[in-house]
């Protein structure tokens, strides 16, 4: 007689590595008198289904007369935003979910586990975009959690821990900025003195109700520590490092940290032909200077920390005008806070020598800092073990942008899977992830969350 | 009996240099049987009314609440430039002159000469600022200048040839734009088509109406070649030449010509946290090392060229994004349009250096070509002589800034005086020339007006 713990270990070979499957979970079969082995060398999501819905959904903010190779502008709250997710609730309905939009406006569903009392294993993403965005960036992990879910439907596999979808509102922070993504709301960052901010004619309060969430009890879809076992989420990559290294399965390490300054740079505005050159306190002439100085910061140690000089405002920014401020950002990025640390240094000395070669000041402020959130490492050993089970190329790389993922690691394990972005553009239209690349990686997210069920 | 050539000895003696008076205009001295001999030596120009005169003028325009020292905005065609012109106006009709508006806006005044058919000496300013000017840029030459014809009046001497007071409208080119000053009108470099030009509501046609012109009658507002003996100009420097070396009177050598181009940098936009540095095309990098680069094609030779970036904006200049797009303006000026080729030609080497490095293209539209004008030698000549004769340091600079000047140098001899910024500041509230090189500059006005009336 097969043992419980013998046939988990059958099922753990098939699985690649020590996964498993609640017996309780499996389908009886009758004529061998025991639970059916569940064919888990075969299992795979649907891919024709995953790409007809992410074709489907590009149509909700498709330019007029475009086609999928167009992108999409599909801002939060906005009509099409509202349209999308109107598909994506009927699709989940078809698939037998019930997906309820919580106060926040995220919407979750549910399929229940065996054991009771376990925590569900979260998964999903978002299918907000920014403004004439991609098919892909947040599509794929929404679309792949429901094609996963279906997958076990049809393979008739139940986990022992729940699972619940999550479609994550406001993700790309367009609307009202970054730092009060609904999936903040939920890890309890956002209060509800936020819910007054304006954007585009309309509170935040009205936005969330216009995707059918309620402002009045947004203290209601915070969510507690260890209120899910783990959050996984498959993305794409937005980078070209996997496509240039040709490996199908990035295991993210963690998210990086984010230090954004401001520096103001004050010179004197003066004639562009009356001043001589040696009487010059030039302010662009200081940024320029700063702006290479962060660039020599970033590149002069080893690693994969990146610095940008994104935004300038000059003043008065005219050609006949020497200008007399300068406000610039300086954006660095790492997964290391003390790399960040010894970045900024750099450029803090570089900055005096600066200031003091063009008779300027330079002044800098700390606009925002972001912890890094580093993915839990066993969840990374799953997703290995998931995609070695498949037979695919993983490498463990670092998140450089930031995902609803690091809200959920405030709350418990954490868990990102990439695959390859061509070209490694993104948030474009431009924006494009392999049919073939788009299934390998929903079928990664479903051993994964197999693998993790097994954890108690 | 005093003979014509030695009466005319004795006056250049007084004047310092070789300066004539014309007998016919002298005062008859019945006692003496011979004309009276003018007082050269103490004749000054009304340091007190001039000042007051500035003050007064500086009302018209000033910030509400504000002092003198709070600057001016009295720019051309506001309420405030037609009160400014009304003022003066007024003070030029207490001073015995008739001023006319020419159909450009021009105000002229005529006072008559003692030779008929000679042409007149052309001398003046303009009174119109830029915002938030200062109260000495174009008030103390066109103040000067009827301070000037005052003197005459005072010591009862006549000139040979007519004067001929100007305030030119619309110079500091704010409202319409630095090409189509009124002297250009006059000049013959303005079409009647540009009088359709809208700003702040206005045409430039109702605007020339707004101050008493007649754009119906604009092309009558050209004078010819010839039209004037020579055009003198008083103005501040702008820039702090003359008072770090401590020389009271500037010579004007010319007015550079200008060189401004637009540089589009090209790169491509990208995620700031998901673009390794390699991988990067930052046009914000490139905009940083081309103004770098600017700054070393003027400094590197010998010269008082000088070359400013002064406006830029890039694409999508948000602090997260690399970015893909910068325009930047170079503007060179210097007297030699060789030097000028010379920076710019190393400008587009460093920046074909600039744009392999950083994977971007630099692409450089001329978007405009201002060409040197020339100060008649005779005329700097007549003003180092009326310089040393009032006993003042005087030294040959070049302007950096444009003035009304260069347009009347195309019709004639032109030349002009500065006198010393404090601080070299300009097109500021803090714009500040001392009283007393005020005035010395109306007196070194006024005996180059002399000096100039000997030559036929």
């Amino acid at each position: 007689m097969l043992t419980r713990r013998s046939f988990l270990g059958g099922l753990s070979a098939s699985l690649g590595a020590a996964a498993a499957v609640d017996l309780r979970a499996w389908p009886f079969d009758a004529a061998q008198g025991r639970p059916k082995t569940p064919d888990l060398q075969h299992l795979r999501i649907d891919a024709g289904k995953l790409r007809a819905r992410l074709e489907t959904l590009s149509t909700f903010g498709r330019p007029a007369g475009g086609t999928f190779a167009d992108g999409v502008s599909r801002v939060a709250y906005s009509d099409a935003d509202v349209g999308g997710r109107g598909f994506v609730m009927a699709e989940m309905r078809a698939a037998g979910l019930q997906p309820r939009i919580d106060p926040a406006g995220n919407i979750f569903a549910r399929r229940e586990g065996t054991i009771p009392g376990l925590p569900p294993i979260l998964f999903g993403s978002h299918i907000d975009s920014v403004p004439n965005g991609g098919n892909f960036d947040g599509d794929l992990g929404s679309l792949g959690a429901l094609a996963g879910i279906e997958a076990l439907d049809a393979a008739g596999i139940r986990t022992r821990h729940p699972l619940e979808m999550v479609i994550w509102a406001h993700e790309e922070g367009f609307a009202f900025g970054r730092g009060i993504a609904c999936s903040r709301i939920v890890a309890g960052l956002v209060t509800s003195a936020d819910m007054q901010q304006v954007w585009n004619g309309m509170t935040r309060a009205d936005a969330i109700r216009k995707i059918g969430g309620d402002p009045d009890r947004i203290a209601d879809a915070r969510r507690p520590k260890g209120a899910h076992h783990c959050y996984l989420e498959l993305h794409i990559e937005q980078g070209g490092t996997l496509e240039r290294a040709g490996i199908p399965v990035g295991v993210v390490e963690g998210i990086v940290a984010i230090d954004r300054y401001e520096a103001v740079i004050t010179g004197v505005a003066n004639h562009a032909g009356t001043t001589p050159i040696a009487e010059r306190q030039d302010a662009m002439l200081a940024a320029a200077h700063l702006t290479v100085a962060v660039r020599d910061a970033v590149t002069r140690r080893p690693g994969r920390q990146v610095g940008t000089v994104g935004q300038i405002e000059i003043t008065p920014n005219s050609p006949n005008v020497i200008p007399g401020l300068a406000r610039m950002s300086i954006e660095l990025r790492d997964l290391s806070t003390a790399t960040l640390a010894a970045m900024m240094d750099d450029i803090r000395a570089r900055a005096r020598e600066i200031a003091a070669a063009t008779r300027t000041t330079i002044a800098f402020s700390q606009e925002m800092s972001a912890a890094p959130a580093a993915a839990t490492p066993e969840v990374q050993g799953a997703i290995e073990r998931a995609a070695a089970a498949l037979g695919l190329g993983a490498s463990r790389l670092p998140s450089g942008a930031g995902h609803d993922a690091q809200n959920m690691a405030l709350l418990g394990p954490m868990g990102m899977i990439f695959v390859p972005s061509v070209g490694g553009i993104s948030h474009s239209p431009k924006e494009l992830t392999r049919w073939d690349d788009c299934a390998r990686g929903a079928d990664v997210l479903l051993r994964t969350v197999l693998d993790m069920d097994r954890v108690e």
